[in-house]
């Protein structure tokens, strides 16, 4: 105000430029940084696998194009043992020990009666003897005779405490890192991201929102009967010990198309025992475009090494054009805190050596 | 632009006068309609019913209240026949006799085979004494021994062309108005609306889209064994002759623990065979708040009245204070085009006295 009004004019004249270029200035670490910021797939290494997954996407999300997928049809299936955790041991395999442990604390006969005792025990002998009705008969015992409430309670218990043994992380840390990013992508993208497991349907539904974003309603897995019962007045649902469903290898389509009535366009499973192969080819067979991803496990030194003995899926993966993954070379990181369980997992090994 | 400054000054003031009561004018219709407009419910009579629900989703939707109920919790469940849609008579019951007449006309030996002779010639005495092994027979000669897809397409042709009876209208028009709104006014305060019918699953899928903006994916209900089998080099799911899931009565708390995994806080069901009850105990039995309706048919003239003949449904209802819907004192209206159909209905009506 009290400056000449020519001053003042080339004050703000002056103000303005100063201004700008601040503006300017500030914005070019921004820009310096857009690149990485804007890679959906970080923990992926460039190559075919990742540049595949971002054409596909980049195909059937784009309306001016005849592969484009109404949002509503853009379903992804995921297994989820050897594709979205860890399966070295088989999580689900630790509860049933974990249950069987406090079960036989509270009856301790259990301990003197097969085949909890070998259970118990790390028998591993007895149970290549006794084969799949053993295995069947601990399932019974830790995953029936209780309330669905109840039962949910225990696997919660047990997904907030458990240790993976391996690695000696907690078990909620075991996810792959990869792929959670691709299934935030993908829901980024306007898909609905499922599991499919060979596992139950109410043990992964527990850990499910937390570690993948996958809600309980979009779970897939195998089933026990459950029965609506009155007891003390009060109704409630009841685990039975019979399996109703078995949602593994051909189970999986029908397990699909009971839940999503669709066909997905988008299925990622893993090498180990063919359980994915029936999935993948279901997700390909359809007349619209679609994605298959078949992860191998080639990495023993961040994570393990195992193949299947026939070669089926990696065969099936050949003749359908699926995309296999390469653990050690398609994957930067494959947990999210990396360097310790790399150093822990060097540790176990070198023991066991 | 000739006009003297002053006339031109007046003029513009004038000007701006008449646009102002122009806008306030054009304004008056609009503001006298926004209550009705803003009405989510316009179909449902004021009342407790309509109160009711009202007011439920404003407590469980208030993030300041102690009902509070997370959006990814608020799931609602409704039967299908009788709660969305007429079924008298039932929808998949024409499907069945619809597909049963096609499939004479290519083997006309079924017109002299029991049941099929009986279904074909309306012959209700022979399945009174018959019973449920005879209907179980008709379903799975009609359901099963195709592909999915093809009973899919089967069920795509009889839901664009077939008509209902009684009211002479296009099935796509037998869905309640108040029902749609409900739907439409859960969804919009964040509600996850699914479908628990003791219909074939796949069956309503084919509709639950464009009747009730339901998708596939969040239907539940009676199932048939799948197969994923390999013909001609093609894999595919096969439909068996054997039902897998009865989604009925206290099947239904299990079909819904099965699909959707939480126990849901609202639900909808109708009185006609109990079918329903277990449903509306189950969303009643957790900790947090929750809504069960009760649909009672009690409008001869604008649709049909019926009752349970141990009246277990409402006395259900009286035991745990559900909400019982009142169809001819709840619902300003009852289908979409109502002035149609009612007339229809009566002339029917006056036919058949």
């Amino acid at each position: 105000m009290y400056l000449p009004s020519a001053v003042s004019r080339l004050r703000n004249k002056y103000t303005r430029y100063v201004v700008l270029w601040f503006i300017v200035l500030l914005s070019v670490p921004h820009l310096l940084a857009q690149k990485p910021a804007d890679d959906p797939l970080p923990s992926w290494n460039e190559g075919k696998t990742k540049s595949g997954i971002l054409a596909f996407v980049a195909d059937v999300t784009n309306s001016n194009n005849s592969h484009f997928v109404r949002p509503e049809d853009r379903i992804a299936v995921f297994d989820n043992d050897g594709t979205l955790w860890a399966e070295k041991p088989v999580v689900e395999g630790l509860f049933v020990l974990s249950r069987l442990k406090s079960m036989a604390e509270k009856n301790p006969a259990m301990k003197n009666t097969q085949p909890y005792k070998a259970a118990l025990e790390g028998d591993i002998a007895y149970f290549k003897d006794a084969g799949l009705p053993a295995i069947l008969q601990l399932l019974a015992k830790t995953h029936s005779g209780m309330t669905e409430e109840q039962f949910l309670k225990e696997a919660k218990n047990f997904a907030d405490s458990a240790k993976y043994p391996k690695l000696d992380v907690p078990i909620t840390d075991i996810a792959y890192k990869p792929m959670v990013e691709l299934l935030e992508y993908l829901r980024t993208n306007g898909f609905q991201t499922w599991i499919s497991s060979g596992g139950s349907i109410d043990f992964i539904r527990v850990v499910s929102p937390k570690l993948y974003g996958v809600p309980p309603q979009q779970v897939i897995g195998s089933t026990f009967e459950l029965a609506w019962v009155t007891n003390n007045g009060r109704p409630e649902l009841l685990r039975k010990p019979h399996i109703a469903f078995v949602n593994d290898k051909t189970g999986k389509p029908v397990g699909i198309s009971q839940h999503i009535g669709k066909r997905p366009i988008f299925a990622a499973g893993n090498v180990r025992s063919g359980g994915d192969i029936a999935m993948l080819e279901y997700s390909g067979s359809g007349s619209t475009p679609s994605f298959q991803l078949l992860i191998n496990h080639d990495d023993a030194e961040r994570e393990f090494a195992y193949s299947e003995k026939d070669s089926a899926s990696l065969n099936a993966a050949r003749q359908h054009g699926w995309h296999v993954v390469s653990m050690r070379n398609d994957w930067k990181q494959i947990f999210s805190s990396q360097q310790q369980q790399a150093a822990t997992l060097h540790k176990k090994c070198a023991v066991a050596k």
